[in-house]
């Protein structure tokens, strides 16, 4: 850590400070100014509480605030199984299924034709985060019933979102992995008592997060016991109100170099707009992403929520080829499309 | 409701899916494109299902989406009683207090001065939102006792934020009011919660929030049987790293043409500087501000968190009288300061 | 500057290019990493060079990067004359009048009833910057006359927006001080041009730009023989529509510490809301400006452009004397109203 | 145009000032409020006046404020010719090139290099915006020179900035296209200068721009006789530090559907980070951009700017093999490599 001083302030006070706190401060003078090197990696907070000192301007602090998220703690690149599925390895894994559980019905017709195909993973919501208390906040443990159901149907993993710390456990029940939406990214009750329940977790980011705040999410969940965390980008807030989110896919290849965390892409929250999803699920891949998460729905001009932005079963099915065209130009594959248990 | 669709496109699909949904659209053709005009004021989620519809290019509704924490409910302005002490009246609210709850000693006679300067209600945090999960994260029910001790001692309110849900009624049983966090804004299982709960809240808007979500937030507690509710601009975020935030004070007289519900302002978090809190605390007045939420440590170059943007004692204590002139030419007044038991 | 290395990396090459660019490095290590100390304060350009550097990681430079326009330069801040008018005294200065420059007798009808009412500056747009190249993009010279003859019909000073280079001289010819626009913040061209120029200029903030960014356009027109400048804040870009612009009123301290320059703030464009803009005008008085810039039109309605945030000549009227009351309570006044020179 | 009148306002009077306008308004009413559908097509500037008016809430336009650049204009897409090279076809064009011209000898070795390696156009700067006064500025004509006679002897084409009007003729002697830079994206004089002297432009975003304020400037252009237009989508600016900007590559097939100008993407500004530039462009092609503009530097760690987004020319080499294997899987193609006059 290294403080740089106010012009004109001395550094005896600091130093008495850090005394006070049991560090060492290694003085010297640059540019008319103080600065105090000390030494400070394994401590955490006191960052915080020296740059509260009025004779502090501002403090440096040269390694990363997480540990157990960090590249350098696994530099090849963690792999997370979610049953036969692999995050971080040669295969790209292929999330697809409604915004919202609406009924059995739309439910195993979406689950059978997005894993026919090519889908790896099956997503609905059964608890949602509505904005307006008067909006669609899902089926609850009915729903849930029915993901649980269309994903054996067909033979493929499910993820939901839990949005209640008090949930957590009965969502992880039904749930092969467990979403954090982005609006829950600092819910931090949430991330502790995801990270005790020891299903795997993916993790949105919020929707104003920087990276960091983002890895430090992440840190929660390792902190309290379980590492088995897969990062989604799904957009930040910006001022341009022509796509719903500004899809930051250089937080990709960023990530890359600050976690050993897989991280998927969501380009349907990402855009916001049904006619982007194809080019940015492409863009994704080119970037280097894990995977992706994909809104579809059997007859989107129906939909309960999002509809602009989910694709049909026709529309998904023509991307999946684009797909298989893309990621061997990264050295990547999408898994080959297996017969599935026909819904009948 | 009115349907603008794309060009080209012609009404009938969309007027066939408003029947299925029943409703009746009106269409008319103006610059190359029908708009259907539809009766919807009553209804929730339709707007959703039609944004949806492939042949629709703008939804455009002319009613606000909240209802109970609407201006029109109550033209004049709610008025929200915590205690002796009333938000929306003539008399400004001084909240103050440190940021965390540290100990004992500390907390008493930052508790003894602020009322002595002027405050008409004791902050402080026992559950802190910590970026980081080695971050401090504050001292839970030891803390929320030394609070109401400290309340008790010097006559004040204590508002202090809660975070889970399933410990708000735990924590209701020693606040006067319950603060939701900035990163809570959109917890919605707390949202219900603390609507259930009944008592004050105190709800912080997200720092990517807009007012539309800001209020729809409210609604939840509303719509949860709590309308006692007091909202509070902590600033937003933006690309200027020279603050912390960017205080929208603009939201002060924004929210008061939308809302009926008190709003204050907390220029500690709105700029995260010490030097910025006192002009930025008249600011707030000056826009119309219900009251002022500032951090005031007695050794800010001590304190375990947000040191930076707290006040001293001096400092808050010299801040009042400048208040006072200010709250008189906007036509309110700061309360009247009145002795207060010794803390011996 | 500080350089701080990236983990793993000796100092011998930095040091190398150090001495390449004739500069000495003071190495020293902390916290697992190299630092580089380097006595840098009178170069320019010199930290971006070694930003660039493989090796570096950060790089920490601790003195502002203007000089002419710094705070120290002039601890107890620059006065700036404009005839009869002084920005950065006792008295605030209130400039007003409408966003364009329409006819002789919308202006001249608005000059007169400002200056009643105690504007002492009168603005109007000559050349108006227009998103599109259909829009209205002002009268040009015959604006700027007509501007000119209301101005000394009643006896105010003008500002006025210059936006080319090559017409800097010729609008200076007409107007008593150059607007700089937030469009134009960073045309350098423009801003050098205005330096060589002499006469006042009020240097509006870029609709994304930074503290230091303003400030370092100010030294480009103090650094081309120009220290006559005003800065205005005028909002900055977010995501919240409900705003034209988020009005940054925490800039006005924080550009106080910053800068000796005097600060005004634009109500008007800072939320694009005739609503707001009374609120905001009060709040940056209390916040400290200088002075304020406010559009008034004799019929908003009709307003060929901005219409929806000008104040009528009524609104503003009204507003002064508010103005009157906050103004004393921060130890500012408002000059007192004389009579002005009827318009017949 | 669709106006909504607030709630309990007559139409009356708008009906009244759209005749002042010689417009006609078809009244209606909905939820409460009245509509008033106007048709309004061809005119430009009325939409500005009635959102002045004071009974009116929202104007909806559902036509895009720019023709000349529109899609429909040109459904299939505009071609761009700059010399041999064609922006908007089956082949991707790949502008590389260092920042700024600094010297002869460095740019004929990077010329050189990046056109063995597979460039299309030859990019440098001999005018360059800087933030601080005090910064590079560029050679200007002697860069220009530099460049022109570094383009001949390796037989690529040239594109260079220009930022002040006075100069676009000047610059344009040298150059085979002209850069509008992001903080030139709104100097109307400018694009109107460019668009005069009808060499091909590339129009860069700017750094807060949204995409219809992005087309609009690139109207100006054409509206002045230039429709040789090609954009840059080269981020935009947010609230995380961890990159220079954000890549808003959405941007791209969100262009594809509003306009029928080719579009490219930088991503070296960004991104502003050397290791993100090689993922970044592989998106770019993935998202279906028509070209690229990299920053190329035969030794990034001494470059006067921006060195640490410049890739080393053993870099670019080595990325545009990547490019060759994502480009077909997208339908597009890298221009076959040939063997380069050699600049001895």
């Amino acid at each position: 850590m290294i403080l740089i001083l106010k012009p004109g302030r001395e550094p005896s006070a600091v130093l008495k400070r850090l005394a006070e706190l049991d560090h060492v401060g290694a003085p010297s003078h640059v540019d008319g100014r103080w600065l105090v090197a000390v030494e400070s990696r394994t401590e955490s907070g006191i960052s915080d509480r020296l740059r509260a000192h009025r004779d502090v301007e501002t403090v440096q602090v040269s390694d990363p605030p997480y540990r157990l998220v960090a590249r350098e703690r696994c530099p090849e690149g963690s792999l997370v199984d979610v049953g036969p599925v692999t995050f971080g390895g040669a295969d790209i894994v292929l999330i697809a299924g409604p915004c919202s559980v609406e009924d059995e019905e739309q439910l195993l017709k979406t689950a059978t034709l997005v894993a026919e195909a090519g889908a790896t993973m099956l997503r609905g919501g059964a608890y949602k985060p509505s904005t307006s208390p008067y909006g669609f906040q899902g089926l609850g443990i009915p729903g849930l019933t029915m993901l649980r159901e269309a994903g054996r149907r067909v033979g493929l993993g499910i993820v939901t979102e839990v949005m209640d710390p008090a949930k957590v456990e009965r969502v992880a029940e039904f749930a092969d992995m467990l979403q954090i939406g982005a609006r829950s990214m600092q819910n931090f009750d949430l991330l502790k008592a995801v990270g005790r329940c020891g299903k795997p977790v993916l993790l949105k980011r919020g929707m104003c997060s920087t990276l960091d705040e983002w890895l430090l999410a992440a840190e929660y969940v390792a902190d309290a016991g379980n590492e088995r965390i897969v990062l989604c980008e799904r957009g930040i807030r910006s001022f341009d109100a022509s796509t719903r989110n500004v899809l930051d896919l250089a937080a990709v290849p960023a990530i890359r170099q600050l976690s050993c965390l897989p991280i998927v892409v969501d380009p349907s929250h990402g855009t916001g707009r049904r006619d982007l999803v194809g080019p940015m699920a492409k863009a994704s891949l080119a970037a280097g992403a894990d995977g992706l998460l994909i809104e579809v729905h059997p007859d989107p001009d129906r939909a309960i929520k999002d509809g602009g932005q989910s694709l049909s079963l026709e529309e998904f099915g023509a991307l999946v080829p684009e797909l298989e065209r893309i990621a061997p130009a990264v050295d990547r594959r999408l898994p080959s499309r297996s017969p599935v248990v026909s819904p009948a």
